[in-house]
């Protein structure tokens, strides 16, 4: 049985309570907020407490509050004996206060307690300073999940990067689209269910191999004629994009000995 | 009844089939193709011909074709009375002959004969060029879809803009995260169901609520850490579209009256 005590309020705090509930051979002992905020959302059945000098004695401590207030926190921790583990991508693990047993237990997922989600396809990505530590993590992490990944701080800040690209730019991209239909009056709604299935294909596709449109055919015609409707931002994002766009999908068909 | 015939070979033309075929008060009484490419997947009780002089009198003919070839097709088609509509998102109405009753269907959706579809939540839009025309197109695409929309080729063309942010740009980011990856030495299953869980999202969720990370938080300390990790087009749109996140989330703070 590993013994686990959860410290946070948040959309990623709600999700690991109710993984960790259901989880075999994981009992979660007890929940730490400051202020109780979000109470109504958790399982009343976990023991609440709002004072860190309460904390329970257990096996993983996991830290699931905002990225700036980590370090603080794990500075008011050093006298457990447990590992201590946050959930953040972005953040090291020196982050954590260096006298206790330091460990990240990071979802890769955007995660809100407004939408419920099958977390054991979530992937984990874990981390801890010694094999002990890391043997542990690991048993807790494939128990609330099917896909676990072992990372360090260097590579976790790589993947963050990925991310930004995959998930915010991304993103970004609809958020153009739906000002596009807004200024050119058009209802958003026809968009989305080729927004859905974008995300879909990538499941079972290289994105390399999902690639459409002009850019990729390098339609100079209809190229000309959307820069001709578009300005500002949406202009030079079209502009950059459309020129990787073309130049990976020449080079990709230079190296196969076709057309330039 | 509707009596519909379909020419073409291609995703397109197999989804509409299967919709079609399904429909009620519609009779897909015929499907040309040239030199019966996939003549496999189609369904094989819809009679069909490879030569255009065999097709029967219809109240609707599809061209479910590539855009090149439309022109050429619908010049072979003048003698036919019934509605000749065009499936694509990128070519005028006036693209098909001017002697014939046109329009266009086109469904707004990145179709593929290997991936099923609830073809009824695909939106399609449609043009034509008279009421009578247009109300037959519609009670057609009304029977196949739950999603129609009236646009003309001016706003056809708007839309299909959007879409490639939509679509194409926003797949060029998950490429982008893919090679970021494989550079990285990082599995890029890491990030799928981050990607799934993107386009998921925005069914329900506006993407400017939706967007999250270093360049919205206008966070330099991360910006700056993961530009020195980044070169050539992905450091060059890194920065592009981290500038725009960050202006327009200054531009929105600042109307609400908050922080610059």
């Amino acid at each position: 049985m590993i013994k686990v005590v959860l410290l946070g309020s948040g959309n990623v705090a709600y999700h690991l309570a109710l993984a960790l509930k259901c989880a075999e051979n994981v009992e979660l002992i007890q929940r730490y907020s400051r202020n109780g905020t979000n109470t109504n959302f958790f399982d009343k059945s976990i023991p609440h407490v709002t004072q860190l000098n309460l904390l329970e004695s257990a096996d993983i401590y996991i830290i699931a509050i905002k990225d700036e207030a980590i370090s603080e926190i794990s500075s008011k921790l050093k006298h457990l004996k447990g590992l201590v583990v946050h959930t953040s991508g972005a953040v090291p693990i020196n982050t954590l206060s260096s006298n206790i047993n330091r460990g990240v237990l990071y979802p890769v997922q955007s995660l809100s307690i407004k939408q419920q989600i099958e977390f054991n396809k979530v992937p984990l990505v874990i981390e801890a300073e010694d094999d002990v530590n890391l043997q542990l993590l690991h048993k807790l992490a494939s128990k609330i999940s099917k896909h676990v990944f072992e990372l360090d701080s260097v590579a976790r800040e790589k993947l963050h990067i990925s991310a930004v690209f995959a998930n915010n730019f991304s993103n970004f991209m609809f958020s153009c689209a739906a000002d596009l239909c807004k200024k050119f009056e058009i209802p958003f709604e026809v968009l989305k269910p080729l927004i859905l299935e974008t995300g879909k294909k990538i499941q079972y596709m290289d994105p390399l191999e999902a690639q459409t449109g002009p850019a990729k055919r390098n339609d100079q015609e209809v190229i000309e004629k959307h820069l001709s409707q578009l300005s500002g931002d949406h202009r030079k994002i079209y502009q950059l994009v459309t020129a990787a766009i073309s130049k990976t999908y020449q080079h990709k068909e230079n190296n196969h000995g076709k057309k330039l």
